[in-house]
Order: C-alpha cells, then structure tokens, then sequence
C-alpha cells in the first residue's frame, strides 16, 4: 500500500466532512471504486466490520434467531405489491432487463444482446420483504409454523444520487432480520426487542451512546405501522440513524396473502417485522470518537487491539527486541488480544506512530536499547494520548485490563459530549439559534406531518426520534413551531 | 414448517437425480425461488453453509489472506479488457440497463423509466478479477506493497439455463480469493497452496476424498493460464468439481496495466491467481453421504450433532426425562457439542427419528422411562444406522469421541467408494463400456483438445483433470483415443 500519513487528514474543525473522508482513505477503511456510487471496502475497515458482524450475529442468535438467503433479484412486480414501500424505493433502484451480452457489430467489445430481454424486469433488491414474504407464504400453514426468526447477510443496492463512503452508498452491506408472528403483540415486543439489540451494540461496542425512540410517520420505513431508531450524536452535532427496526403490522402479509390457521383453526393474516444494522455503522464508528490524528476505534472492534514498535539502531539491537516482543506477543495473545509487531526496516519509528495513530489502533507498546535492558516499555494510550513507562512484567494483565478502561473512557467521553450537546429548546426563535450550534434539541411538537415539514424546510432540521427510553420527554407542553398542545419532548437534529 | 417424513424421499437407486432434488427441499435446506433460477437458501442449510464458511475463513487467515469487499457491479466496458475472459462470461449474465422505475401509464404497477438509462451498462459480477484488479492498479506501486492476499465471500450472478439446487444456480453464494505477486513462482505458489487448502477442507471437514490435479486447456478458467481443480466423485459415479484455483499469469495486470516497480526500480507486471469454492458445496456433500433416509451429515458440519428424543406417557414422566435430557445437554455442550431436545409435545417418537434422519444428524439419544430408571440411554449413529445401550455416566466423554469416528468412517466410507470406482482403462472399446458404468477413468491421452472434443461427443465424458497429487499415473503409454503417445493418465469422468 502507498506510504500515509495523518499529516494529510484535514483537521475536524477546518472541514469536517472532508476530515471524514480523508480519515476513510488514509486508514485504508474504504475507497470509491470504478462504479458510481459504489465503494470498496479495503482490508483494514473489512477487518472492522467482521468484528461488528461476528458480534452482532452472535446477539442475534443469543436472541433465538438464525440465519437464511434470499435472492439478490426481486421480480419487478413483487415491489408493487406493497403501495407505500414501490413509492419508498422504485425511484432509486437497479433494474436487470437483459441476460447476455454479445459481441459488438463492429468488432470491438460487448453490446447487450437485444435477444436476450427478460420478460419480466428483475429489481436489485433494495431491501427484502417482498422476496422474503412471497417465500414465507409457503413456509407458513399453522401457527405451529410461527414464529419464523430470519437473518440475512446481504449487499442491497439503492441508486442514491449523494453517496459518501460508509454512510450513503450504492451498495451496501447489511443483515436484514425478517420476522413473522401469530400476534400483534409478539410483532412488536419482537421489534423492541432487537432495537435494544442494536442499542446494547452500540454502547457495548462500539462505545457510542444512542437515543432510542419511535420514527415520525414521516421518517418511517416504507411499509411500516412503526419505525424505531436508535439515533447518535456525530463530533460534529449532527445526528445519525444507526439502526432501525419496524413492525410492519400486517402489511406484506397481506399483500402477499400469508395466512396460517390458529389454534381454533381460523385463518388469520401474520404479523411482521423487519430491522437492519448496515456498512453505515461504520461511518458512525469513525465519527463518534476520531480525532485529527485519525482514527479512534474502541478494543471492542479493533482489528489489532496492540501495536508494537521497535526502536533500535544496530541490527543486534533489532533482533533482541524483536526477540523480547514476541515473548510480550505471546502472553497479550493469551489474555485474548489481537497484537501487531511492526518490523518494517524500511521506516522510520515516528512514521510508524503516526501511520498506527491514524489507523486507531487503541494501545502502543515501544521497546528501545534502554527498555530492553531496564525491563520496561513504553506504553500509549490513543484515547488520551497518554505515555507512561511500564514494567514488562504483568505487561499483558495491565494492558487487558487497560483495554476494559479505554472501552468506558470512549463511551463516557462520547456520552459527555452528547448529553452536553442535548438541549431543551421552548420557543421557535431560540430553536433557529440552537440548530445552528448542532446537536440534538428536545423540543414540543403538536404530532403533524405538516408542522415537521415545515420546520424541515426553514431549518433543515428533521425529528430523529420520539425517545422511549429515558422519561424526561415525557411532560406537557406546546409546539414549539405551532404552539399547539404537545405532551412529549421529541429529538429534532440535523442529520446524516 | 411443514411436517415431513423421510418416506417422501424418492429412493437414490431408482432416480439419482429426482432423491437429489428430494432430499435437498425435503430436508429444508434450499427451495427454489420466485426468481427463476435462483435459490432460497433455508435456515438448516445455511447453517451448514455457515459452518463451512467459519471453517474455511479461519484456513485462509491462517495463510495470510484477509477479507476485503469489491462493488456487485462491473462496467461493461471491463469485462471485455480480458478476451478470454469476456468470452467465459458474457453469454450469461445479468445486465442492469437502469437506475429507476416509475408508475406505468395506466396507473398500475411499475414500469422502467426511459429517462434513466445508464451511460454505460452494468454487468451483476459473474466473478470479480477485473474490478478488483482495477483497484489493485492503484493499490500496487513497488515490490514493498506485494503480495496482496485477499479475499471477499460474496453472492455472484452467471445466468445458467439448466439450474439445479446447489450444483447450479443463477445466483450463488461464493468465495473468491485474489492475489497479486511479484513473481511467477510464488503466483504458482499461491495457487497450488489454495488448492491444497481446498482439497484439506474436502477431506477432514467434509469427510469428502478428493483428486488434485491441473484442468486441460479447454476445462480452464477463462483468462487462467493454469487451472487447479478438486475433483470428488458422487455416489452415482459421476464427478463433481468442488473448488478451483488458478495462475493466471499476468493476463489481468496486462488488461489492466497494473505494474510495479521491483527491488531494481524497473516496472514490471504483476501475476495473479484467483481462487474459489461455493455454495456448490454443499451439492457434493449432500451427494457424497447421503442415502435414501436422508441427509448425512459428518460432525465437522453437522448444525446438530446430538438430536436427543424422549418417549414417556404421561406428563411426569416427560418432565423427568426432559430434565434428564437438560443435565446431559449441559454435559455434551461442555465438549463443545451442538445438540437438540426434540421436546415437541405433539408428534410421535417415530416421526421425530425419522425427521432427524432425513436432516443428517449424527448421533440420536433416546431416554425413556425404563432409561431414566437404569441410568441408561439408547444411542443411535446416523451413518452406520447401528443402535447400542449405554450408560449416562460418561455419556458425553463417549459421543464425543463417537464424532471422531462417525468422521472417519464417513470419510473412508466414500474413500472406498471412489477407490472402487476408479478403473484403468487401455481400449477404446474398454472406454466406451466402462464410462455407461461411472466412476473415474484412468486413462493416457495425447494431450490434444480435438481428441478430448471427440471423446466428449461420443461419452458425454470430459477430462476432470490431470492429477497431481498421486504419482500412480505418471507412466508412458498411448492415447486411449487417437492412439498417439502420452506420459501420463489422465482423469476421465461424466460430470455435474
């Protein structure tokens, strides 16, 4: 790979969104490809997000789900089934007509093959209920059959006209779970149940504090009765949509005519819902704790969790701590630590911090002539930026439990920064100063889709949530923009 | 789920490929979608497929190899960058002409929307050399940033007109390996090292033998100067290849003027291998053990390994030997053993062991009233369809080591089988017989793609490969054929 530096990332606050993109490319997490819209996922950020995958998947099936695959292609008519969810998504999809190509009349390269026209026109799935409720039409008679608790791995395609690497691409990568249930009730304890999946993940994990709440009927998914998020505050104020989960009600059951037979044997139509996690929890990872010397990753999801780099001037001096590092290596990887020693000869110690500070990873252990004989390392923190001289015996037990402290300081920090960046906001000539400072306002709303256009318009602020879980939105009030009478503070932020 | 009953499965002496077909939808592990010639890949086998995936991505990261992600989509314009490779792909892919639909004319449903046509079409991947080394030309500047070593797992489209479960789909689920060298040697290196890997995989995990060896001229990978190949014999005698890897010299960075500087500061082209295995295996594995009860499935990729069944009257009775059964569990799941209490209230003994039966399952423990009291179960083994009575003391200390068994039994069962089916053969005449009977064909050839073209005509049969794994067909002798001189026996087989 080419040599990098994070001399090169743009700082945060000169312009922060190219300071996003520049970080993305520089750690080698992503780059753009060929194809518009569509990225390539490099080594090191597809090392990040198999942490996140493996993760996920395991809460999943903690959970009592498992795991299935449906086709990439989604027969045309199928989207239609659905009203709202052909509106959500037929404006931005990829169609397949065609199934060969052949050689050009003049020769040169390929044309596609008038003859080979599908009948049908097949749509790249954006999202999968439609192919998945045609196919649970035929696994469900009974309610013996029910509960189904599906997962998918998946890439989705959605023909965004704006992309930015990680958090609005072409294709994506995602999980899509897709439940059918006998009850109303069982759909939606299910869809809370995995909006708290999402919200565990990323607290735990990814260290990242989140709101969790209700979508406006405006912000819903195509095809739901209810939408919940969880939502985060990006370094930058403005909030990101990490997670969702919808019950869908009886919808695609109906669209799609899935009925079972209960215990009574009446037919009855199934309930459903659907929640998805994506390649965008990337970009809010990179957001929530990075900084102007690169990445920050939590050792929850670090690929290498230890970096160690010698400092020698001899080729004896090399060997014998390259020696004593993979002894240290030895008892980290027995704690359970991912552990990197850079042996590069061809560079130099301080290209090599700053190439691994860039690169987030959370711990460096140094070892020069004078270490090796003392018996210590230095070891640094990338969360505080912090050094200190250290035995390297018990190395491997600190650093493990310095591992846990960094998690929570990543977490507490972000927190801090969210809850100071959460502001109560009564009048709308305070909200139009306020939303210009970012973060998140809790504000009355009288509940119209008309009030929340309106404020879109004038502000460009949209309402993330409606928060269900912390009670201080619960109260009585006014609109901030209509004054009408509001019984609950709800999130309006501008958002990714 | 529908209930079933392994009665329903067409028997394998009678129609080889209609029990194929029977027991893959009979033992949900795939259907066949809406979506012509794409599969749904069911809960049970996927979780076979995933089991083959955690294995197999822990073999490649013990090699070096890291996982990265590239775009679903290739523009036109690069298929064809590779002439071989262009003529391999193009009659049979999936072409995406437009980014849109909207509301048809007459108000109902969707129809393409003219106005968005893509400048250029884009192909769904039938597999990704020419993305991906279009990328590499910006990853690849000096000999310092080679070898590249990656690898994706990912879904690939190749519009198949004659599909099958499995064997042959339209969309199927993949991995893909792509590595860039600096060398020719450590290319060919490379490659042989992945087959080798593939071929370790078939044999201790799938319990599947394999023949290495080289593919002709003809059975290559387009655009591969050297294709590697596993080949595994089904039990009807036919051959199934079950991964391949491939030299594929410097065709790619050639097409793509990908070159780099070596250790003399002189440009130079990179050579490549690819390398991949496929959902395809799970065909050879249901193909290779199963028999007319169903599935058999080794314990290295069993979902379940241990099904446990209890019989009782009356309610007491079935607390008590379900409370049993969740002691036990505990003691199973301590070896690291997957198991499942089949505790469904509302089917019989006999419909459950069959239903186990049908889906692979390696051991079966049944505890009834009698057992609980003489501390006794009985012990039934899916592949030798064998029963014993045997003692709870020490009962997970003894199917544990029942797995390594089951394993090489499954494994020298279809060692056997293939050995038995492997025949030298001199004549034409002999040829001509012996291929009606199945089985490998052991026979010298002369090296020509005319004589290999006439005898595919005439016996349907083609050169599965030309082994190099075993030195029994390294001899002078003439051409089975033509007649004409030849040093080594190849492999001849029909094949899926």
């Amino acid at each position: 790979m080419a040599e990098v530096s994070n001399k090169e990332v743009t700082n945060r606050e000169d312009n922060y969104s190219q300071w996003y993109n520049n970080l993305v490319v520089k750690a080698d997490l992503a780059e753009l490809s060929a194809v518009r819209g569509c990225m390539v996922i490099k080594p090191y950020g597809y090392a990040i997000w198999e942490k996140m995958q493996r993760q996920l998947d395991s809460m999943f099936k903690e959970t009592g789900h498992v795991n299935a695959y449906f086709p990439l292609f989604i027969p045309k008519s199928f989207l239609s089934r659905e009203a709202e969810h052909v509106e959500g998504f037929a404006k931005e999809c990829a169609v397949v007509t065609h199934h060969r190509l052949k050689v050009a009349p003049d020769g040169k390269g390929v044309v596609v093959d008038p003859d080979a026209k599908l009948e049908e026109e097949l749509i790249v799935r954006p999202t999968s209920e439609t192919i998945i409720w045609n196919t649970y039409k035929n696994w469900i008679k009974s309610w013996r059959d029910l509960p189904i608790l599906c997962n998918q791995w998946a890439n989705v395609v959605r023909w965004e006209m704006r992309t930015r690497l990680f958090l609005r691409t072409a294709e994506f990568l995602w999980q899509e779970g897709h439940t059918a249930h006998a009850t109303r009730e069982e759909a939606v304890a299910e869809a809370q149940k995995m909006v708290d999946v999402y919200a565990r993940f990323a607290r735990e994990f990814m260290a990242m504090p989140v709101v969790i709440g209700h979508k406006s009927e405006t912000e819903r998914f195509a095809g739901a009765l209810d939408t919940y998020s969880i939502e985060a505050m990006m370094q930058d104020g403005k909030a990101l949509q990490a997670g969702t989960s919808h019950f869908l009600g009886q919808n695609f059951a109906k669209a799609f005519d899935v009925q079972f037979a209960n215990k009574e044997g009446k037919l009855e139509y199934v309930w459903a819902t659907s929640w998805g996690v994506s390649t965008r929890l990337m970009g809010a990872l990179i957001m929530c704790h990075s900084d102007n010397n690169g990445l920050v990753l939590p050792p929850a999801l670090a690929p290498i969790q230890v970096v160690m780099v010698p400092i020698y001037k001899q080729d004896e001096e090399r060997e014998a701590i390259l020696a004593r590092m993979e002894e240290l290596k030895k008892g980290f990887e027995a704690k359970g630590l991912s552990v990197k020693i850079d042996d590069r000869d061809n560079l130099r110690p301080g290209f090599k911090f700053a190439e691994w500070e860039l690169k987030g990873v959370p711990v460096r252990v140094v070892i020069g002539p004078r270490d090796l004989e003392s018996g210590h390392v230095e070891l640094a923190r990338r969360d505080t930026s912090t050094k200190e001289n250290i035995a390297q015996e018990g190395l491997a037990d600190h650093v493990a439990a310095l591992m846990d402290e960094i998690q929570k300081n990543l977490y507490a920090k972000a927190l801090k920064f969210r809850d100071e960046n959460i502001r109560k906001v009564d009048t709308w000539e305070e909200f139009k100063v306020e939303i210009e400072k970012g973060g998140f306002l809790l504000c009355h709303w009288d509940g119209t889709p008309e009030t929340e256009e309106k404020i879109k318009e004038e502000t460009k602020a949209t309402i993330r949530c409606i928060p269900i879980d912390s009670c201080v939105c619960e109260e009585e009030g006014v609109c901030v923009y209509s004054g009408k009478p509001s019984h609950q503070r709800v999130v309006f932020a501008r958002a990714y």
